[in-house]
């Protein structure tokens, strides 16, 4: 594999940086600050890993104006040294090109339609009335059900299955194991069993967005699912029939959403954190891992349930008294009565 | 696609329901109150959405005889409407026909057994010692590992693995990413290391269950993992070696049942729930989201655990109170001691 | 299939164990002590089951030599039956043979390396530069990435798929539907969009180690993800980038844990039990089913968070007063003072 390279004034110029130091120096990949060399870049975002500034072997360090003072080697002066570092990198990765045109294992129903520029790749099963277009790329084994559209440049990296009547917009990541559109899981209960509600919608997934390992997205019962543009979601993550998640919201592995749920725009979901169906949650809500949304949130800002940990032995004994704990506060304000009595 | 078409009066006839309102009306198809159009049925089965029923522009609507005054449009009049839409919506659902006989690229092994009216799809892989049943149709890339049975008319939508030993009923609904039959988590410690118990039993699935999207469920260390008749669970579900489920019990999204619990009948156990391992559940329990059964329960009922939702700063001075709970119950006895012995 | 039978004379000098009873029995199999016939094998191991043990018709039972008295049938005494059980168990275990070679209908890549005494088997994929060692066996559906290592006697059941740039050690099993090496979760928030982080690290896991169905570890942003040799994971576990865990430490089912957190050694992390990300938990640490370590563990021990089950009225009532707990303690202290200072 070639090596690609940059020297550190060609980085200043490519993404309008200031740079110190050494603007020759070669750059090819990107590393910690405890672990870079010298031909590598490095990054500061963190005050926590100001102490391993001093000490690093990085060729060159991208951080904000006020850490230059300590910076031992060169340095690309950015407003925001995460996202800079995130496009500076970007030009390290090194993704396995995908073979333009359909591998000869691939099976594709004659109703599917297939941009010529897609890549296909093997045992992919492509269902009549489905549609991949321009430059999308299908790795291994993914499935796309009928009705369902891959947006233009959308990467489905392995073992991706689109169930029916899902829209993926452009550019949008999917991780292996992934399953979009499945059946909702709606019930109805007839007297001793259940009937099933068949599942008529479908599912749309706005451009950029993003779908974790084994996460899994259920179709609407009768409207559709729907994920709103750059909607970030992590591995793992259940989102039930008919949830609508607004732009920009990111959820971490192992979140879950309950049906007709509605999810406000920039919202941070924490990991292994719930919310229950039909509820609304504002923009900019922030839910801290594994907390239960158990009513709608009108408000932006931070909200969280749970119980801190502790040593086992002092958390059974709180925990046992949480059982009473009704009966204290009574009590208490029987206390209190009774000492204003006096 | 062919149009499917009912007039009012068919259906009402179908299904033994009366009607009021225009029995010639065509429906082709189903929608909610707020979405519904004059060619279609939609239903109110919660009263949460009554006030739609005034405005909708559906052609008719499943509803019960108290909420006939209020109906702008024919009405199809229902003991349980929701139940009754179950049915009627049924009718509208377009499945891909699956099409009989084995896909060109299946991999059947010899000591295989394949009905002759089964269907099975592109890069299915049965292996020897498999039986798939009249009926059934195995979605693309599924997988029948040694000794499973996947039973008449059961329907592995793509991808579904079954590993060893896994016994599917008939009418069972299994969702893509769903793996049955994997190896139960057992293990012995051997002073300093792991030592793996075998994992020889199996799993058997009754007649009309439903198995979620990347469910897993794990067969029997040494008896069978079962689920009875009529089970139906959700996406992300996760259910242990020697888990015994009673018949018609539900479980939502991302519940966890460990090793050798047994679940009662009609049990209803809510999204992220979990069930320790060796406990009991009785007939009729509802266990509420994300809460955990740390105990056997042998009565009907409805049970939970979990604290609220609060605003980030507010919680977190309850919660670091609740470190202290034990410590504030002995405070308020010994107040009440002292306040008695004044 | 033809029986396996073994003595159990042979078995005790197999196992080093000494026995009573008749040592020229036949088993071919194991089972329960309830359920165990004539020709099984059966242990007791836990003694919540001795009761079971005079009523047992197993040929012959493994157990500790304080329970030899009440045993009703031959017997192999052991120091940790259960371990000893373990061993003898696998003896009985009948794996499929997997057929050393490649599956015609298997895809591999040009500049992939696979062993001539591997298995690989029907619509594997195994890309460019991916090596897949002595002996190892790859059931149906695995996908092998570039630059992937599966090492010497590894087994992937079926349906695994390593992404790029994971390495397992020897005898590692990987169960269906696992997903090793995905793009971990790093996005930067740059202004009102996401900027992904590329994921340039990879992941190593160590001998011995088990990796349940459906569950996922992502490679490392920079540096790798990384599982110490005898790792023991159940399904549907969540292992963020740059996560490190210790040898022999053990994660039920439905645990998860947040990006560059460090778990130590012989760990053991109950179900749906989480850690949030950059904390560091010490050796010999447990974890109780669902709590969430919210902060580093410096010390063995249990740790727990989380509060009881409760019949559900019962419980809001509680939960309802915790949102107010905060308060209480300072009127008890309030009550407190009022009391002294009287």
């Amino acid at each position: 594999m070639s090596t690609i390279q940059f020297s550190v004034a060609e980085l200043a110029e490519r993404f309008a940086l200031e740079f110190k130091g050494d603007g020759a120096r070669l750059i090819d990949g990107v590393g910690t600050l405890a672990g870079a060399g010298p031909s590598q870049l490095s990054f500061l975002a963190n005050s926590k890993y100001a102490a391993q500034l001093a000490s690093t072997h990085a060729g060159v360090v991208v951080l904000g104006a006020d850490a230059l003072a300590s910076c031992p080697t060169s340095a690309l002066i950015a407003h925001d040294p995460y996202v800079t570092y995130a496009r500076i990198a970007a030009l390290f990765e090194r993704l396995p090109a995908a073979a333009q045109g359909v591998h000869p294992s691939a099976v594709i129903a004659p109703g599917a339609r297939v941009s010529a520029t897609a890549s296909v790749g093997p045992c992919c099963v492509i269902e009549d009335g489905a549609i991949v277009e321009d430059g999308a790329v299908l790795g291994p084994h993914c499935i796309i059900g009928s009705e369902c559209i891959v947006g233009a440049q959308s990467r489905l990296v392995a073992r991706v299955t689109l169930v029916t009547r899902v829209t993926l917009g452009k550019r949008v990541l999917v991780h292996p194991g992934a399953v979009i559109g499945s059946d909702g899981f709606g019930l109805a209960f007839d007297r001793d069993h259940w009937v099933k509600l068949p599942q008529l919608g479908g599912v749309r997934i706005g451009d950029d967005c993003e779908v974790g390992a084994n996460t899994t997205i259920d179709r609407g019962a009768l409207d559709d699912t729907v994920l709103e543009e750059d909607v970030r979601l992590d591995n793992q993550i259940q989102i039930a029939h008919n949830v609508y998640i607004g732009a920009h919201t990111a959820m971490a592995g192992c979140a879950a959403v309950a049906g007709s749920a509605k999810i406000g725009r920039y919202c941070m979901i924490g990991g292994n954190a719930g919310v229950l169906g039909h509820l609304e949650v504002a923009d900019r809500v922030t839910i801290t891992a594994k907390s239960l949304v158990t009513h709608s949130i009108r408000e932006a800002g931070e909200y969280s349930s749970g119980v801190p940990l502790q040593e086992n032995r002092q958390w059974r004994r709180n925990a046992a008294r949480f059982k009473h704990l009704d009966e204290y506060a009574r009590r208490l304000s029987a206390l209190e009565k009774d000492n204003n009595d006096d």
